[in-house]
């Protein structure tokens, strides 16, 4: 067989092997009773260190080391465009890989795993401190990682790098620093401008399995198949794909609020249109892969805003909307509701921000994790910065830590 | 560390993939799309594999040799009535699964997986011919597992061994010709009897939310932990445990049957009490595994049978569901729906039959079984075979073939 074929068939295996862990991260974040949380830790932390001890081993590095220099990253000659390009996205992950040890990954899947009900848990209790002690692990062991791999143009480059390859902080500042020049002053102008939306259109009661069945109605439309996914409830919406034919959508539902639910899953749509749309012809490697974090984001607002608040979208679905809920809606102009969806509003809750102050809260992320990875601020100091950074980018702050 | 210990940490790591396992099991069950059948197959039969793998692997072999002779069963002299006992349930799944090649074992769990939803489909369309190919492939493999395993006293002996270890054809065939002597003339004589219970009370239409409700509430009280474990719903009711933190239950919602839900819950509960009250401890271990399924089965019926169609319980019980469905149930007398519960009626679905026919259904597969293993009966003259038996045992005739 050839040298690529012999890879892609380890890694197609690898791939099986990291879409079953997903299936146990579903159900972390779907349906897992609260008491599975320290065995399921151990499960997908063993799993995933299992992943990992594959991908660095040697049928994995015997045929790519026949096809590229495993330290230097130069491509071997007589290579055809495509294969050279798909070896070198291979390498790019193997290379980042082989520089940690199973131990840590199987300990940073675990602590992550161990952190999630607390966050969950302080969520729910507005108590920070339940969850300190798992950020204060998260951000130890991401500092072993960038000891691991070594640092870039900064630590925060190290860990940047794998989300978004190629791009950097130096990169996303000048990025960031032109859309924050054009955001913040049409953000206050739209804040000092006499123009109300009626918002309260959106905070009436509305029933959550008829929010639900229209949200499932809008998926379909949009051309999601549900006959390789499905869409549950999450705390925190997300999208995770088993394997191209089985890729799922997550949404959650407020009963006041009609937007949660129905911009949660437009938004999971559209990254999940983009996980079933990837060409399994390529599967278990980098080219059925999301290309990076960035891409996958633009898919899910690009549904979520630009399709999502469009006035045609609701010229189309507001009447079927008025349908399901007449007591609410039945007296309501299209031009409201259209309005009411756009309001731009600075609030707590990146999820449910509007489409431009939402990039004010990635910004604020930003900045906090480069103070966290960069600076060493330290976790007990985090709930100030974070409220005097809400109050920096969108003028307003928050009453309490989480 | 003592040879017991080292052991003992590793039959808890292949314990936590096997949990893993598990979780993949369920969902595929209750929620995983159609979709994500050939990839969901596979994963399951690589995890299954490596399961295998490891179990009779170096470091389960190594120590469990130096405490028991590996060919023979011998234990070595000096240890302990408990350890002794251990490692002797221990090696009995050792020798079994020693026989097993990864490669067989894998083929056997991608089969299984992979006519599960072709029997849903099949049980959906009332065709046989859907589940018949699959079927035959699951016999051909059950076949080589005999001739791995070698024939004890006839070929099915084998297999039922792995389920109720001790228990031989021959002990059933007492035990089911004593049971069915008592069962058929009673069944008869309830048959001939002019005593009519009022069934209709619980096929009016019951709500498939309240039903779950009330089976929820039932099991909090039988002492399920919902902690520790969830109920969702599935085609063919099942409990299933990712570890002793994590043990599920499913039950099937029939809005026209008060009993489908409400029994399923019951009995599954019983399982799940089985499962939540093994002794983490030894997990792991087998002392941390059920003993046999006819023991499982003993906890399911128990709670199912004896606490759950008693007067007492509906004593209980029967006012707490009048509120619940006070337009089915409040001009209903309690002996009226306590007789209508504990109605005896051959019925084709093994899942919804009362106490008395449910052993003649198991009696019926007990026979068919062994026709199927030990005289080579053929998956096309199944139905016929069983609709014929059907008839012998329950005095019913199916009128199609699934």
């Amino acid at each position: 067989m050839k040298l690529i074929e012999t890879l892609k068939n380890e890694l197609r295996e690898i791939a099986d092997l990291k879409g079953a862990v997903n299936v146990l991260y579903w159900d972390m974040e779907t349906y897992m009773p609260k008491g599975g949380t320290a065995a399921r830790a151990k499960q997908v932390a063993m799993l995933e260190a299992m992943v990992h001890e594959r991908f660095i081993g040697e049928d994995v590095s015997n045929p790519l080391g026949e096809l590229v220099n495993l330290d230097s990253g130069e491509i071997i000659n007589g290579l055809d465009d495509e294969t050279s390009r798909l070896v070198n996205e291979i390498w790019l992950d193997y290379h980042r890989a082989v520089a940690l040890p199973k131990e840590f990954v199987e300990e940073l899947s675990h602590a992550s795993s161990m952190a999630h009900p607390n966050w969950v848990e302080a969520r729910e209790n507005n108590d920070f401190n339940l969850f300190a002690p798992h950020l204060e692990k998260l951000i130890a062991l991401k500092h072993r990682e960038i000891g691991y791999l070594g640092t870039q143009d900064t630590p925060y480059d190290t860990l940047l790098d794998e989300f978004e390859p190629g791009f950097t902080t130096a990169n996303i500042n000048v990025l960031f620093g032109e859309l924050k020049t054009a955001l913040v002053p049409m953000i206050k102008a739209i804040q000092e401008s006499r123009v109300e939306t009626k918002q309260e259109i959106l905070h009436q009661h509305y029933d959550a399995d008829k929010q639900w069945e229209f949200s499932e109605m809008i998926l379909k439309d949009m051309g999601y198949n549900f006959h390789c996914g499905r869409q549950d409830q999450a705390v925190h919406p997300f999208t995770i794909d088993f394997h191209p034919t089985d890729v799922r959508v997550t949404t959650r539902i407020n009963e006041h609020n009609l937007l949660d639910c129905l911009t949660g899953s437009i938004h999971e749509g559209g990254h999940a249109l983009y996980e079933q749309g990837l060409d399994q012809k390529w599967y278990g490697t980098p080219f059925c892969q999301a290309i990076s974090y960035g891409i996958h984001e633009s898919q899910s607002r690009l549904w979520e805003n630009l399709v999502g608040l469009s006035k045609p979208f609701w010229e189309y679905y507001f009447p079927k909307l008025q349908t399901v809920f007449p007591e609410n809606l039945s007296a309501v102009a299209l031009e409201d509701f259209y309005r009411a969806v756009n309001t731009i509003k600075p609030g707590f809750i990146r999820v449910d921000a509007d489409e431009m102050t939402y990039n004010l809260h990635i910004m604020l992320r930003f900045e906090i994790e480069q103070l966290i990875i960069n600076e060493g601020v330290d976790v007990a100091s985090l709930p100030e910065l974070w409220n005097d950074k809400m109050e920096e980018y969108l003028g307003i702050r928050p009453e309490t830590d989480t």
